[in-house]
């Protein structure tokens, strides 16, 4: 029996008990220095970097970056820090792959630009490392398979870091889910609309604003993520709106997801930024650009079990910050946009109640334990959750709560939206990554334990 | 040059002026005393009836409704108000088509289970009736183009009854999308999200609740419009959540629905209503029922200009009513269902902010002009607009704002929406009812007048 089978075993005969404080797969003594490395020391890399050097239980040993500004940051970081002496690799768009031969690392996490991300965790899987992967979509169906396939063929494991999977509001209404207030799942929605004109345009010099510069000319992340904008359409960034929803809904434990259809509105937003900024016009060079990413992408799954999940991905307009939640199900729904709920025979009939004491009352128990120690980490404390669960489960080689069945499920609704829109919305099948394990797989998300 | 190309050389040429009171197509005198027969009289029907008989301009003078209850009622209304002594139509399901060849009626107002929607507008059609048509979806593409010819090969008139076209809060929002507010339309959402089980499921004495009873034993809607969610699964009721978006983004004038693509979640509302009533239970004969219809379904519509439309029909699961506007352009949105707007360089930036002022602000003439006497009138108001609408251009046989083409076009999402879901999604052109006069046409809804 291998470690995973063992996991999976254990967490099966597991599922009725309550073991406080404790990872039923918890049967080796856990590692008491995580030594780990970073691939990508951009300000993404610098937010995981930060809050691993605020643990006793992790050593930071290397550090990847080709980029001399920001591995100066991370470095200075470390330096402040608790590991004053990481590696240093860098010089090159290939180093990454020495920096893997290392014998001393026991983890590493993946804050590279997105085309990067499968190459990356595919080699650290082959060699047996704990991988945290940062979010993005995918660029095919096949490299979503080579994800899968390395952690398979190897003993490494990949941890998906979606962090809004530890959303306070979200692990209460997960909690709820799972102790059926809203009945049965019938349908859910969740998105990326969130205003990013003044990140996939700035002026080289900040990361926010203040010019309408990217690729060469950018700063951050304008350097690599706006070009996606000009080539590609499709739900780019689908799984901080999925992956919550997906979770509630067991996608890959009981549930999978079984086609989309993707539609996509003009592109209009990023030229109309660069037209009307002070620092563009329409003689500025970029206003020459055609942006191929629609401004809204809305994406319809179906899920075997019956569920719709509806995705919507809306970064290039003036809008509030959203991420869309709604979950519904046979006794009731909640959103997040008005921040209210309706259970049948709890609320009153036909009307909205304000969420808030349902979220307080169903707080979760990774929350009610930790809400102190959150404080100040980054998007609302949640990625304090996200990175503790990670280190937690990499330091006992634990089969990660987001797995690599999770990221390339998730991952792989880019580019089938991307078909599915190039084929005027043309339904098109999504794989199941875990060839019918979602059969038996079972439930496993901050269910036990306190990580 | 006939009518209806006179109203429409007329709208175009008198775009730019403002008309105050006056329709620019009143080139002749109105009808003093509209004469108009009601075909069907049940709810919705005597709802209009009470409206038309508290006018001076309108006189009844026709009632048709195969149920005796429901004729009786009709009669009452009639008797108490201006028109006691209309001729009553009954006995047979086919008597209508003898009330439709009366020569005293100038208009007709139909109201009747949606099966009868059609051939009844477009025999009244033929009879160079103006003819005041309820909403519903249609059951096939053909039946749309029928509708279309009827009035085409025809002097009468189609008025497509979609009262939510005239909510105040939608008008103030379609004036913002005129005057430019939200820049221009990018993607649009609208609904039927409204918890219809006590009224597909009653006692068989009142149309709400009460009991599990439908079809013969069912008593108003529950009589006919259960039945649908046995039988079909798709968009049913599109007009509500699509009309006024469709209005705001000039579908038929300038721009055009191309394709649509609609999913299905599993159908579990009704049964588990029926199972958990106490008057129903596991061992009713209502629930061994299989009913067809999706409890969510969701339907995408991709528009000639770039813009998406998304609609939401969801009436069998336990929520508050909600028609889930969005109106999302290149300077901003307002959403309904947290009565918020955000517009670039009006509001704070990233930030929503309440949509009452601004909906006070561009409070539309028609509502300014006649709030008053709408007070109390059905739905809040906005059936005393629509009836208004309906009479005055009627009485001048003035072209619909709300015609036959719109009719046609939203009426047609409901069996293509059954097509995609039987299809897994696949998309399915959306007829031009307009054999591309869409191009040259303008708007013309609450644009001139005060009707």
């Amino acid at each position: 029996m291998n470690r995973r089978s063992f996991v999976r075993n254990t967490a099966l005969t597991g599922a009725g008990l309550t073991l406080a404080m404790s990872n039923p797969a918890s049967s080796t003594r856990p590692i008491d220095r995580l030594r780990i490395g970073f691939l990508g020391t951009g300000l993404r890399g610098q937010n995981h970097l930060d809050a691993i050097l605020k643990r006793a239980d992790c050593e930071v040993v290397a550090l990847c970056d080709p980029d001399a500004s920001m591995l100066a940051s991370a470095l200075d970081l470390c330096k402040k820090g608790s590991s004053p002496n990481p590696v240093i690799y860098t010089g090159s768009d290939q180093v990454w792959q020495e920096m893997l031969i290392r014998e001393d690392m026991d983890a590493v996490i993946i804050s590279t630009p997105w085309e990067w991300h499968v190459p990356m965790a595919v080699q650290a899987l082959e060699r047996n490392l704990y991988v945290g992967l940062e979010v993005g979509g995918a660029f095919s169906v096949e490299e979503c398979w080579d994800l899968v396939h390395a952690e398979e063929r190897s003993r490494g494991k990949l941890f998906f870091l979606e962090n809004v999977c530890y959303r306070r509001d979200i692990m209460a209404v997960m909690r709820m889910v799972r102790e059926g207030l809203f009945g049965d799942l019938i349908h859910l929605q969740g998105g990326y609309q969130h205003d990013l004109r003044a990140v996939k345009l700035n002026d080289g010099k900040q990361p926010y604003g203040g010019g309408v510069e990217f690729g060469e000319k950018g700063y951050s992340e304008s350097k690599w993520r706006t070009i996606h904008s000009v080539h590609r359409n499709g739900e780019l960034y689908p799984t901080h709106g999925l992956g919550p929803v997906a979770m509630m809904a067991n996608i890959n434990r009981g549930n999978r997801m079984t086609h989309l259809t993707a539609m996509s509105t003009q592109a209009r937003g990023l030229h109309d930024y660069i037209v009307k900024h002070p620092q563009g016009g329409a003689s500025h060079p970029n206003a020459n650009v055609r942006f191929a990413l629609g401004d809204v992408v809305t994406t319809m799954i179906h899920c075997q079990q019956g569920q719709s999940i509806l995705l919507q991905h809306d970064t290039s307009l003036p809008r509030p910050y959203s991420l869309g939640f709604r979950v519904q199900g046979t006794a009731g729904l909640w959103m997040d946009i008005n921040q209210s709920l309706h259970i049948e025979g709890k609320t009153e009939s036909h009307r909205w109640e304000s969420a808030g004491a349902w979220l307080e009352r169903y707080d979760h128990p990774f929350w009610k334990a930790h809400a102190e120690k959150a404080t100040g980490a980054g998007h609302g404390g949640m990625d304090w959750f996200l990175i503790n669960s990670f280190v937690e489960h990499a330091r006992r080689h634990e089969h990660p709560p987001i797995d690599v069945y999770d990221a390339a499920a998730w991952m792989v609704i880019t580019p089938l939206s991307e078909m599915s829109i190039s084929q005027g919305s043309a339904p098109q099948p999504i794989p199941d990554f875990t060839n019918g394990r979602w059969v038996n797989r079972n439930p496993s998300f901050a269910i036990h334990g306190d990580y």
